[in-house]
């Protein structure tokens, strides 16, 4: 039973078969192969527009290499302070900015609101004595398993862009987002006012696949250096195109993301039947956090079940001393009976 | 006919064999595997010593790890004016160092001497106007297809550890080094002096893996650290230990470099034997360099066989109007037939 | 009326008799004059210790070579959340440092805790996915007119030097602490731990001079290349040097301090006296952080009185709607009657 | 006698004067002042068109400075291999431009040619496996004592232009340059295609004084940020103001570099009457570079007389084994009575 995180399953089989059909022949290097030429077609038919789609082996770097295309080193980022950008990089962001600020906002249930970040923006009132904002990123889905939905994102982007600045989205679980919402890609995205989006593909049945992907087309000007120049610019880049090929053929992104979104809920349901587990946010993508009994959480540790405690900052200090703030993430590849038996294990304290 | 790089190419059977087998269960993830684990252990066995091994999926990412580890921003390395890391990477060791200046030293035949390394020295004689020297580097197999042996990395290990330098060995083409000398890798690397290495394996037959190796191990503390900050700790680490294991796995990595090496002595031999090609540096590795009148040059081109000319700069301004430098690339996947396709069709002429 | 800043004075006439007189002859450059090395040796006889100083023009410099000696760019640095590193010098830190996390913990009255900074470091859990901590820095005095003495500052030392961490002052405002403690220099730096302090004079009387002074003298290693490449040796170095001379001369650098912070108690004193002013925080160095009515301050600000509303997030919601936080900074120069007239005007309401 | 460098002498007399009359009373900080805002109207009368002048503290941040706003850190700035961004600044360009290239090309008499920068931007044909060429930076007066007149650099800009990049000019001798060849500040600059010039002012007789200034007004947007990021944003601003008020004032800074420029003549002149010392360059500013037996050069050192022995690169190999390479800078302040008595001395010999 392991729910630590879906990067802890494997590759989905037909990913992994996408890999051994491209291995055949020689072609050419660096980006210039046919498989990294269609998938950057293929994304363009998923969303709807027309994009630059660049692959990269990482989350940490499509996030950093997004917003080195939307800020410099003087320039600050506007956040949730739980993003991955903020607490999960090991300052990952400022390294490919050159050192721009990464500003988390205590939000709620993982998100932040367009009131908190106009009121952020309404203390930039020193010029060159703060650094100049030039950008939001939102998660989503959230890393507390909520998502943004179009409107809310349409929201941040009507408030920012009037001011220059661009809105970057961090989908390392955008699959789960858009399954979630039940939207389409373009919906959540550029129709909203995305400029750029981190498209994670690793966490959701790829092996280290992820897109930097431009709706903003100027963004995209010079970035294809900026990957260079990171080192993440592949020399067999048909691995990528075709990984990237398999995850979007037939919509197995979302097929998978949706298996996941289900085991997702649940186990939520299931947990909350046992009536000793809390869930306090919205079970909106493919993961649970529960609020527990420590007693419980060893109990649950030590008859071998995988997951994370986390931190409570987002609960507003809504737990109590002797209750611990839990993360459940369900997988593409997660087994379903796993779930039950989680649950039977849970309910037979 | 396809010569342009060893990069072309696509993944040892072996290798991709490995990725299917590590597909299965679940496992750790960013690097806290089973595989990468076991693929650090065995690095120990074949380097015969104690070492700290870090895996990445780029030669530009391994190369600026390493050097980020030997020099600050206010630092110098030394190098030839053709490594990759000087002209190669679109200013990556500088972003991985945060502004170490790479000053490539003009040598010949791709290889710098400890006597170039030792008079450049000399002329840092002004304090903090100078970067501060903190580093060699040199690249073996070379970007010229020649090696350095033991006995000449040992000389420039003598003339820089007394000075508080390090010495880099950039390794893209290591297994044809080793191949081509006959040595142990032992034998070229720290028993030489080499503080840590860039051991490639993308080009020999892997999909996406080179290892940062200390020898030093002093330059390891904190090196996690750095590693996550590019971008360069994957999720799934499992599906790079697994690429490395089986390529260490009973030798594979020499026996592939051994069957490009010896591409590389046919194809030069058959083309010295045509007598319309002049191949003027040693080829000790697997790459052939050769200067060929551009009639030649454009035939080839038009009859499909792929490879690219080369900046002559190396050759001293031995080269004729009429003529051009060539690159051919051996992989260990070249088909044998096809270099004797290619001498045959120079031949015909 | 002029409290806006101690930086809106000019500088003491006997420092700029020192500048006058430093124009005579020829003198070496970039550091190597009489002046920078008296400067150095006189402020040995100041801390009484040895130790090693560099001279530069800013603050921001300052503080950030100093971050930069003791942090890489994947370490981060602990620090109150209004600390001028944090929210006053646009992305400063993180240029010198490479890129660290300039970590601001909402301390009280300008400070933070080693109670605080001992929790913050217990989240500290995740390996290479944090930053990993390499230091704490102080204000003393504090951005807020606070100080912390020699045994608060003691007890952060205690705390961070057995993790390896290192102990940062930002002493742009040091005179006024040492002054308003009535300490040694040597008590409240290198025999609490200090390791590396910024020591201003600017503020305090000179034109543009601040000094990084390291007493953990394994720091100052490099630090020359460190100041030269941020474009902070200065050719004519003796008009630094000179600059310190006649700071340090007879003790003008406390005298001016002592002036200052005596005007600010009577400031204080008198503001008190008018019972429609609070005054939340100690008045301990040359600062007076008053609490106001509306009304009050758009009067006085009519009457030509210059002085900063400020964010008033220090305070713990301590603060009215008809409220405003407002800070008066007084000199070495401000003169002794512009305080008296200032008061009663506020008392004329 | 005393011809080390410019900046061995002090600051002109009206220069300090000017200091003093800025001291009275209370200044706005951080270039809010009216010093500041005069001397970048001066300095529009001064060039004769708009502009943005922003004033630092060293010629090494102007320079760096410049070129963060003309090159990201994946660009290349092509210059002179002598000069002096890329072999005295420790790295100070990679740090303010995040690891930009500085690519020094081998020059005569200091000044490269825009066919050497045409042949040069013809090699970066490989996409982002190059940095991208984003700017020239040409030294005016050289570092070699030459200088570019308005054509020669209007023919760098022809070239360049069309391709987006930028033409900087350290002009950290400007003055010389102007002076020397008799033109106005304009034709030398934006009438030549100049988009940003680092102005100097310290060799010329100022204390510590730089300015950036923009002709291209796009690239100063976001400039302050850059500046006060980096710690070059003074806050007692005024005596920057002041220093550049009292350069322009009457044409002073002109009528400096006249006096050290027509020294620099007189020198020329007595070492070439003396027979033997070669001069190889044209004398053109306020430097005299001369050839001379190592014999004569120890017996001036030996004499007391001040003076750099310079790398002869730049010659061609046309110097002897018993032969050494000096340079003797004249400044405004220079008595003329040593030049006499240093020819002297030379023809005593």
């Amino acid at each position: 039973m392991n729910f630590a995180s879906d990067n802890v399953y494997g590759v989905h089989p037909k990913i992994l078969a996408s890999l051994s059909e491209a291995n055949a022949a020689t072609s050419p290097s660096y980006g210039g192969d046919s498989f990294t030429a269609r998938a950057e077609e293929r994304l363009k038919e998923v969303f709807g527009c027309d994009l630059r789609a660049f692959l990269v082996t990482t989350g940490t770097a499509a996030n950093g290499l997004s917003l080195s295309a939307i800020t410099p080193g003087y320039g600050a980022i506007i956040c949730n302070a739980e993003a991955h950008i903020s607490v999960d990089e090991c300052n990952s962001p400022e390294m490919f900015t050159g050192g721009a600020k990464i500003m988390g906002l205590q939000g709620t249930g993982g998100k932040i609101t367009p009131a908190q970040v106009e009121k952020t923006l309404k203390g930039f009132i020193r010029g060159e004595h703060d650094p100049k904002p030039k950008g939001v990123s939102l998660t989503n889905a959230t890393e507390l398993g909520t998502v943004y939905s179009p409107a809310e994102v349409t929201a941040f982007s009507r408030l920012i862009r009037p001011r220059g600045m661009k809105l970057h989205m961090d989908g390392a679980r955008f699959a789960n987002a858009v399954a979630g919402l039940g939207v389409t890609p373009a919906e959540l995205t550029w129709k909203a006012g995305v400029d750029v989006l981190s498209f994670g593909a690793t966490k959701n049945g790829a092996m280290m696949l992820e897109a930097v992907i431009f709706f903003d087309l100027s963004l995209a000007e010079d970035f294809a250096y900026r990957r260079m120049r990171s080192g993440q610019l592949i020399s067999k880049s048909r691995y990528l195109g075709a990984q990237m090929l398999a995850y979007l053929e037939g919509g197995l992104w979302l097929e998978n993301a949706r298996r996941a979104n289900a085991l997702a809920q649940k186990l939520a349901a299931g947990l909350t039947r046992t009536g000793t587990v809390r869930i306090p946010n919205p079970v909106e993508a493919n993961e649970v956090f529960a609020v527990m009994p420590r007693s419980l959480y060893d109990r649950l540790l030590a008859s071998g079940a995988m997951f994370y405690d986390w931190m409570p900052d987002s609960l507003g200090g809504a737990i109590g001393d002797h209750e611990i703030f839990t993360r459940f993430v369900l997988s593409f590849a997660t087994p379903e009976d796993e779930v039950e038996r989680f649950v039977q294990l849970v309910a037979a304290g």
